[in-house]
């Protein structure tokens, strides 16, 4: 019999042209009419803002969405992991920063043969560092990568400053100012700026808060970047910010590159923060299709759980754009969620019933899945447009 | 550039020999010692109680560990999805149980032609229901694939009782019945007998509360068997049970078959469980190994966040057998967990320095993952000894 992850692209390419709904359940589904407006307002909101753009792909973690990206005007992409990069170099992207850190040598050692890979295709590899044995270890990778392929490749380096995530990043000030020293020490290692991205900040509720919390990083920031340059040392970029704040990181002075990548898809969770006036409407984007799988009296139940849709960040919303439906999605485990009427007129919906769910958290939902679903004319009345791979899906190394 | 998921298989497969101290991090790594210890308890316990066993492969997904548990003892598995079922099924799995209710025409479509192809093997598929309209769309699937097949195949089916679980299943006692003699009209349906799983009860840390409720089970299970037998009717079995209940579905005297499956790995949400004295002492099997990349002087942070493990059972545990290292570990999103001392001469784990990670639910951990690393001969001193492939991840339609 044939193994299921052979045959599920040949079904699911066997689904472009036909009507959205024919795609079977659970499923992944991007409505492209909606993501390609999110797209335009981002690009729109970077260039009157006179700031880069380098969106996270750790969201999409697709090559071909990368590309797009590229095309509406980002300078090329951020990943978290290794794998992530190689998967985005795979697929043509020659523009990619990891915005973390790296230790293991055997992975170090694929970082610094990519950089070279990147450098011969006229692209470029940056990295981020936090601590002395790190930068020690990246320029050791580097010196024998030199010596394999025997080329003089550089790869840039972004001294991490923790500004309130309180996750990696030494703090601001006097220990930054140390490592910068010691990366120059390595003629394979090219100090290019700062990495100083505010997790929490993102899911602050508060717009007022949102921007108090930047507006300390962003001096945080500023202050380290004095330190350095006055040592004589040019500081090329400060890069950080996400959906949540980056209008507070654009309107800075400081911050010269965002990392937003969420809007594209814009998630259940962050369109629960009060929006700041500056931002722009994000929709959202991205939906797990799902059907009514059994039907009491008091509660229906799907087929989607938590295998079909990450909950870190809260369970999805039953999409709902008429207001008439009113349901509730209670956790239902794995497989399955319970849906319950939230309302006045609200029923329990029968056996058979499509529903669309909002998830709460768009990346490490892309992450549960190898394809996403291209739609476009709308969810209920739209056509399969294109199946968008998820390269680097489970890349965690 | 060659693809990450390309060169994934390639590099473990070079593991194979190695120490385990070679495994890259993040990594999947089941103890392969300790998994045999658990299997051999369970085939134990169950030869004792003279209860079958079908383990749920929604755990593990893959299908060498599903033929493992047959060679120990298993009479088959369950699955939840119609995917998963196809996936054992490529894997030479030949009795399978789809514990779940199964709705759209085309997936019922794929169940009906497993259900012939299994048979034909000389195996066989089962399947759950809770409603008339999934009784009658299976029967039309059915009887399309015996046109389709010029066979006879017939499909076992149960009827699924709501014991507890507030989820799917019809409530005990007549809208059982009543269903029993739908399946009874279609002459490709066999009734099978109940499903009867209570799965929130697995959960209930009180060894007394979980027999209790059990208890309850047992008796609307019971109640609704004498019902249809009343009617001249065989129930054949009563199946359910996880690994938190076990016990106390195997000492009812109603339920015939086990389905617990998590027993294998034994993830630390179960290991809260207060251990009934009947209760064979699982081991923990399965560990996300991970590596510090960052520290300070307060916390250190690892490569591993919630794209490596689950989070809806709680986050994960540090592995510290020895109870040396009263480590903490926090929510550092995707891809990072915060490490905290926690505990008298603790201290911030080193850069570079490698823990185990045991995670709070196995099953959506498992399906985060493309493979098992196995090991033997323990975590620290051990030697990679096969690599395992999860032929379900993703599984989700």
């Amino acid at each position: 019999m044939p193994r299921p992850t052979k045959t599920l692209l040949s079904s699911l390419k066997q689904l472009v042209g036909q009507p959205a709904s024919a795609i079977d359940t659970p499923a992944l589904v991007v409505d492209l009419d909606a993501m390609q407006r999110n797209l335009s307002r981002m690009a729109e909101f970077c260039r009157k803002h006179e700031v880069r753009w380098r969106p996270h792909a750790k969201m999409h973690k697709s090559a071909a969405l990368a590309r797009l990206q590229l095309q509406a005007g980002a300078v090329g992409v951020c990943v978290q992991k290794t794998a992530e990069a190689e998967a985005m170099a795979g697929g043509g992207v020659t523009d990619v920063y990891i915005s973390n850190e790296v230790i293991a040598p055997h992975k170090l050692a694929r970082v610094a043969r990519l950089a070279h890979a990147l450098a011969a295709e006229g692209g470029q590899l940056a990295i981020a560092v936090d601590s002395r044995e790190g930068i020690e270890r990246l320029a050791q990778a580097m010196d024998q990568a030199r010596r394999d392929a025997g080329s003089g490749a550089v790869i840039d380096v972004f001294v991490e400053i923790d500004v309130g995530q309180g996750r990696c990043g030494v703090p601001p000030g006097r220990p930054a100012v140390q490592l910068v020293h010691e990366i120059r020490k390595h003629p394979a290692l090219n100090f290019a700026g700062l990495q100083a991205y505010h997790g929490k900040a993102q899911h602050i509720r508060s717009a007022a808060e949102r921007r108090e919390a930047i507006g300390r990083a962003a001096t945080d920031a500023a202050f380290t970047r004095r330190l350095i340059e006055d040592e004589g040392i040019k500081v090329g970029l400060v890069t950080g910010g996400g959906t949540g704040s980056m209008v507070c990181e654009a309107a800075s002075g400081v911050y010269g590159e965002l990392q937003a990548g969420s809007f594209l898809f814009m998630d259940a969770d962050y369109a629960q923060n009060e929006r700041d006036p500056a931002q722009p409407q994000f929709e959202h984007a991205l939906f797990v299709k799902t059907q009514v799988m059994s039907a009491g009296l008091q509660h229906a139940v799907c087929d989607a759980g938590h295998k079909s849709h990450a909950i870190d960040s809260g369970l999805p919303k039953v999409h709902d754009p008429d207001g008439t439906l009113h349901l509730d999605y209670g956790n239902g485990g794995d497989e399955h969620g319970i849906l319950r009427p939230a309302g006045a007129g609200a029923a329990v919906p029968e056996i058979g019933r499509t529903l669309w769910l909002v998830p709460g958290h768009c990346d490490p939902t892309v992450n549960l899945h190898d394809y996403l679903v291209g739609v476009k004319g709308g969810l209920a009345e739209g056509t399969v447009d294109r199946i968008i791979r998820i390269d680097a899906r489970g890349a965690l190394a």
